[in-house]
């Protein structure tokens, strides 16, 4: 994949990579087991810039392409999930704000959100509703005086636990609303998550909105908005983020497959001299050249305002979150026993990247999706 | 399934089902969560006689055919893959002394075990060698007086922490030997291994064995008989009990599955609506049934002692442990984030399934012994 | 399997495999060349009361259980699928005779049928329907005087070339109707359909009805009977022949696999030697004994009349048809580039396969049909 | 991909495309039937130089990048395998040539190469020895005279029925010898091979050389270069040619599947409405994007002499074979039964797609060196 990135490009990614065999390889299994961030990472994270890595420098932004953003996901996909996930988060209420927020919102919010004073969450899925966005119960309702009264709950929010700032998607009578809802608004509680089988660091929360009044100011876009052009700005960048992470994960299985392939003897053979094995790590290896490129083509089709940017994402999260349950797998098999003990990383890895199918959209999801791209292209097609 | 059962087979698979309901399902989170059989649950199975149900009465056992076995491993697979281990240990240490033991050992040992008054627990692998016995480093020497001196590490131990007696399987010079070691013997000590990904209540741990001596009257069969008689009967219980164990699991995954599918919905639509839903829901079926009735062959098998009965039960459980692998996977995704809590029992049969492909030989070993089987049978083949 | 046969069962089976081995293994490639069943095999099939086997001993038929019809397609499948699919045809269409037709209609045409006389054959699908039955658009019309006009045309009908008489399947105003149509009612032709990729001797063709007047005493059950008893019983033993048939073929790439493993070399291994290969042939080999099982299974409810016979042999066909699809595929590469050439049964097997995927229902419909038996034996599902 | 395109390789993917759309599309169907590339295909590809595109100009080439050399196959992968495979073989023996040959042999041979007035071939392959270069028996003694003596025989080539030279790879001694021996020298016989599965246009031989005089000029590099220098650009290439080609067919399945899925209807519904299908669509679509990018990059990787050239391009051919393998089981599946029809395309494309997984090294062997070029990266290897 080298090739085809630039010289900065590559500079970064190197950075990337010292900063995460420094300040993340260290603590991942740490920040699982207590599933909490613990030590200063994030400070780190945000002293680097990486928080606000893609929203411009007229912000406190970096300004890197969709390219560089990707190398940076991919490098802390590879050692931890949960911890990426802030990244993902980040962007996603970043970038939208940045796309249809009014001059006011960016003043106001961008710049603590680019020097990572602030963490954004998203809330989008509610208990009772899964991904389906048209059935969405959250209510704005009119407060009089400019100002909205919000109602609901949202749940399965990555980093709910220390955000400054709720993006709220919901609906005003029949029109579809997000909205920027501080974390220290009256009515506004966040309980934990706890419990889960992977991105257990991600500080996941259900975030309850109870006659929380917000200014009709605090809109995005407009009334109508909501799911038509703020949700999917999101969804992009979290696609692309969660593509990419996985795409450490996948790099991080054949790495650990390969080491103990090589270095792990049972009886007069190598692990690696069997047959099935090598089967393994050829399929896992394949995918992962391949996942490198669709991250890639992604990212690029993104930065060029491709059309093609939608589906190619899609694809690349598909593909890569698949590889990566696979390649998890099958590391674990390399690994026998000791890839179930919480001292072999890959035991790790196969927990986070079951997640990896399920966020930002199930494989499922992605497959209607997918198809649907597929099938518009087709001038015969009647619908 | 049931058309191949007799009625009293059917009458304690009704039996067992009920036990597991009342004693197993309501706290098989907890053990998990906990790493611990919390509770009486070991007490009442030995009370219902479940951990001596394959001994002889003469022994103080139930004297149960392998068909009823397998119904009994199976509906305490259905809720726990970790307590079901214990039946596994119980009957790899029971049928291996029953099988090879001396009159005194019999009557030393089987009773105690039959009632459950002890665990016993089988020392094979070692912490250098994965799952092949040819470089078993574990020595006996001879101490004297009629004794050996044990001196070996033993890993990946189920029920270590609470075993009473270990059968220690390792070399007395150039012979492979399988020994009873008692747990107070000096120099036996215990180490639990904590942080399993799955199996966390299956008390596992590393014995060491510092200058411990053994009375040659101990030893299983006689030296040199370790490897070609006293493993292979072990082993043929281990893969029996497991490959039953994994089938409970695909059926929980079935179930859980179909529950969440019937009863969720997303919009408008319920979860079982999607055909990418329904095509998941028929491909485990399908493989509950051909698990159902690969687990029955082998143990019917094995009851009627058929030669046949060793490759069976190899694909019983290479069968069964990769459906329950796939199902798992696939449960998970039906449930979405939700099935990824530990709120969500297949969250726990997620992380139990892996186990299920490692441990009583990888599916990559039973890859290598089926294909042997089937190799063997072609009268062509040079070899 | 064995060990569930009885011995009427298991010496019938030695019987067919004899027959096979001497009048089908010897022509298999050269019928599928030149997609004709050359020689004298049906006769041969019919004076040994293969193609009358399932038919009472009253009517001229062999009066066997299920079991061993199951047993006869396998052993057929294991050379011919094309060949083995005339047995399916005939079964189709007898028994949806004996089990709806009125005394005059069994007794007219079920002798004929049980010696093999007349070759039956099963008009459904049509041209543009797939298999929808609901969409069928061939008419029966009232033509007085106690007779309807048929029009329409069937096609993908196998055995059409060669067929006496045909059962057809169309609506008479909104009832859907199921008739009998002797071949040699005027305005009947059939045109054959050649260049299959599969089953290409198996006559195969497009039936057009054009006027053909049919008394109306040739209706099977009544007028609305026809997609809800008639084509159910037909469907139930195409399913079990197709499913059987798939056994045998299964089976045949497992031995040609073992065969070729076993006895050739490449430079100083034998292709046996291989992880590869001995993965593929342990996946196939287990593939193998669950398909035996599963078809046994099914037609042993059938016989006991389970109100599981339809979902058992749901199960057995999608489960069997798929796994030969697998298996063909692992053989071809076993063989390697000899595999992919006329000359190796393997690439016939290959060809073979994918058909036994699509007829009878496709893999799809047997997802959706398996899923809904699963679904709606839920008890909390709310539809 | 087009977006990592220059506007010359743009240029002329449009002239293939359209080439292949006249002169190729409408009459692949009948080169299948016939086994024979009936009409002036071949003429029309040597006047539009594709015959030489990749040598030099002066050597009267094309002189086109591998980039260019990939779009070619692509292009002509998508309507017909077989033909592709003239691309593949005639760039096998010219660049083997252009790398390794004297300049004698280079002015003799690569001209009439270059203007396709000779077609080459490559024996490499023997009757009894599968891929296993190290058991070749080809046998070449000395003749006296400045000439060797040569004896053996090669199969499984392509094109050898109409091939004017051959590449022959045998022994001198202990020396590996790669020769390059005319079509009409004394002693060279050449049976064709019909009845293929795939590739029935190939014009597959076997050739037998019987004590063929061929002077000791002919040897291309020196005596004992064959396996470790000639053979390996030949398979370079022909790895490349072939991924591209596997990346042709499986577009040609996500198109043909689309369309189907557009414009079929089953009841009330379309094809493309169900789950299922929709989920076949996606994953070959998105397999389609990965064996795009995969292609690509080892064509780049070729052009700029990379070192991960070779292992790259194994992951191409590995990644793309087995993709088209699977998307055209899948195009067959939704097709339904007229999909295995010879009117349908997906029918060829399904018996042609196999051969791609073994042709230049099946995909086994493709394990085996990928993870021996992954396993090798690591420094801890022991080995």
């Amino acid at each position: 994949m080298d090739s085809f990135l630039n010289d900065a490009q590559r500079a970064r990614q190197r950075d990337f990579r010292e900063f995460v065999a420094r300040h993340v390889a260290p603590f991942a299994a740490e920040w699982d087991r207590a599933e909490n961030l613990t030590g200063d990472v994030v400070a780190r994270m945000s002293e680097a810039g990486y928080l606000g890595n893609m929203l411009p420098e007229k912000f406190g932004g970096q300004g890197w392409d969709m390219v560089t953003f990707g190398l940076l996901n991919e490098a802390f996909g590879r050692e931890s999930a949960a911890l990426t996930d802030l990244i993902t988060v980040q962007a996603m209420v970043s970038m939208a704000l940045l796309k249809w927020g009014t001059d006011n919102q960016k003043s106001r919010w961008l710049p603590p959100l680019a020097r990572g004073e602030i963490i954004g969450a998203f809330g989008l899925t509610e208990p009772t509703g899964g991904s389906d966005l048209q059935a969405l119960r959250t209510q704005f309702t009119d407060a009089g005086g400019g100002a909205f009264r919000l109602n609901g709950q949202k749940t399965w929010i990555s980093y709910a636990q220390t955000a400054g700032v709720f993006v709220v998607v919901g609906h005003a009578g029949a029109l579809p609303v997000a909205c920027i809802v501080p974390r220290e608004s009256a009515g506004v509680s966040v309980e934990p998550i706890t419990g889960m089988v992977g991105y257990r660091a991600a500080g996941l929360g259900t975030a309850t909105f109870t006659d929380v009044e917000v200014p009709a100011a605090n809109v995005i876009g407009k009334p109508g908005f909501a799911l038509s052009h703020v949700v999917p700005i999101g969804m992009q960048f979290g696609r692309l983020s969660t593509a990419c992470s996985a795409l450490g994960l996948l790099r991080a299985c054949v790495e650990e497959s390969v080491s103990r392939a090589a270095t792990r003897r049972l009886g007069n053979a190598w692990v690696g001299d069997f047959g099935t094995t090598r089967a393994m790590i050829a399929r896992m290896g394949t995918d992962l050249r391949a996942a490198e490129l669709l991250c890639l083509a992604a990212c690029r089709a993104t930065d060029e305002r491709e059309p093609e940017a939608f589906t190619k994402t899609l694809t690349a999260k598909y593909f890569a979150s698949r590889a990566a349950v696979r390649a998890a797998d099958d590391a674990v098999q390399i690994w026998g026993a000791a890839g179930c003990h919480e001292s072999a990383p890959v035991s790790r890895y196969h927990r986070d990247a079951k997640l990896l199918e399920i966020i930002e959209g199930t494989s499922q999801i992605h497959e209607e999706l997918i198809s649907r791209a597929f099938l518009e292209a087709e001038p015969k097609h009647a619908r």
